[in-house]
């Protein structure tokens, strides 16, 4: 039983050391130089894999993806027919949640006002409603989102959540489907969006849907954060809102294009803080355990969890 | 029954208005114009007294503080002997919580350094621990900061809390008593201090202090967030600490003097985001809502609740 690492853009040896570091015997094999006998290995564990590096496994199993999400693997060209599980892990959801609870609150409590008024050595005190007084809205209400949402609901805010599904959070509004995206949207004053990406996300973050979000809330314009897919948003329709005061501020972890540009206008805009997508950095030590949790369950003949949708493409 | 206010540096029609929302046929007056007959004045709702202003109210019940802290109110000379209750109020302890949230939230997730990337078009993710490999240490560890422990213990980061008696939270580690103190700073990697102001706790945030603090995090240097009250800081101290690389960044709320002088070293100073004493602001109507509660209760024979210690000062 041999696992193999397709990983671009990683580094590599970190994955591989973590996993030894877990199960010191185990046969670890990474393409495209160290694949070693293809039909000895059962597991793949792959991040933005080449097309066709996971291909001519005759005996692949399962694969496994390193990151929560799914679109770059999928979009890899053709994979084998076997399932592929993505990471569910509570270091990456806590990194997750610590981000989008962050961004909140920096809005809520006017972080960028107070910061300008610090270089201008003004004591002045901006209005400031409580949370409870303030709506977010989590669109994308997944695992990721519910999280996200729970702690935000404790700290006050008024949450709802948008998912294709009704979800059942306590003390959190959940939204679901197209039908009742603009009703959810209607009543958002923060609009934080976790969404995957597939072809019924990509794009949505556009100028039609900022249009609806909430205008009368106690902060004034909307405000939006992304720290999901950078392909759902069109940023030059953000520079719109923003310059015509559709939107307040943004924050953004993710963009169509990594590593942003350095001649996107976003960089320098006075309204927008952004990250270089590391809202939640994949913790190769905890990924291990779990991809290795995974595989014990598994060979003992019990079912995979989050095992992704091909169809839905998460 | 008349409720006299006695308020300084506030809006006073703020809080009148917001009381007569709650109850419109109540008697109110304010000081220094409005007293009336002074026999009639049961209650008085202060804010930084003026010395005297309390005096020769002959029927007078009770002193509430209108906000958290109630050295100012002790401070303003001889007060008559009757019970001081200071305001303890889910408005007021949700601002706390949401301010102490965000900056340690701001810290852990090194923000400033990622606005310095921003302004310089770097994409780069510095190296980032998550929550539950950061400690946190909340200094004065009584309402507010239980709730801000709570808080940061449910978004994963390690808790722990001193104040003079033992506390029991459960998952936070209580320190307690001035023999536990260098324990506690030991331990700790991001301090925010919530202290009240006391004799105790004058200057108490020093140089010396800091140089207890844990110098092992995973973050580097340690932090200091205060919110409690700026006589507990020496301001000197915290410039100079950030200097030598002994704190690694400073977020303060409060100052020695307020507002903040302009020829202050702490407005530009690189390492200090600070806010004009705004962390916790007092919401009229909440408090107009406790103060009234607390009456009916007092009134029907029941113990006021929150009543101060005047030799402890909290």
């Amino acid at each position: 039983m041999a696992l193999l690492y397709v990983i671009k853009d990683w580094d590599a040896d970190a994955w591989l050391g973590a996993m030894r570091a877990l199960n010191p015997g185990i046969d670890l094999r990474s393409w495209p130089d160290a694949v070693g006998r293809a039909e000895e290995i059962r597991y793949a564990l792959a991040w933005r894999p080449p097309a066709g590096a996971l291909h001519r496994l005759a005996n692949l199993q399962v694969i496994f993806s390193l990151g929560a999400g799914v679109d770059s693997l999928l979009a890899g060209g053709e994979l084998p027919p076997v399932p592929i599980v993505r990471v569910v892990d509570r270091n990456l959801t806590m990194r997750m949640s610590e981000y989008v609870v962050l961004h909140v609150l920096l809005h809520h409590r006017r972080q960028r006002i107070l910061d300008g008024q610090q270089q201008r050595r003004q004591w002045r005190g901006p209005q400031q409603p409580a949370a409870c007084e303030v709506r977010v809205g989590i669109l994308g209400f997944g695992h990721l989102g519910q999280d996200a949402g729970r702690r935000l609901r404790d700290l006050g805010f008024q949450v709802a959540g948008w998912s294709r599904s009704r979800k059942h959070v306590r003390g959190i509004q959940s939204f679901a489907g197209a039908g009742e995206l603009k009703a959810f949207l209607n009543r958002t004053e923060i609009l934080v969006s976790l969404l995957p990406l597939t072809p019924g996300t990509h794009g949505i973050l556009n100028l039609a849907l900022f249009r609806e979000l909430a205008r009368d809330g106690r902060l004034g314009a909307p405000i939006l954060i992304n720290a999901g897919r950078g392909k759902s948003q069109v940023e030059a329709d953000i520079v719109a809102a923003l310059d015509q005061g559709i939107l307040q501020a943004a924050t953004l972890d993710v963009f169509e294009t990594e590593p942003l540009p350095p001649e996107s206008p976003l960089w320098s805009h006075p309204k927008v803080t952004l990250t270089p997508h590391n809202a939640a950095d994949s913790d190769p030590g905890a990924i291990s355990r779990y991809v290795l949790t995974q595989i014990r369950r598994f060979e003992a003949g019990a079912p995979l969890q989050n095992v992704v949708d091909r169809n839905q493409g998460y």
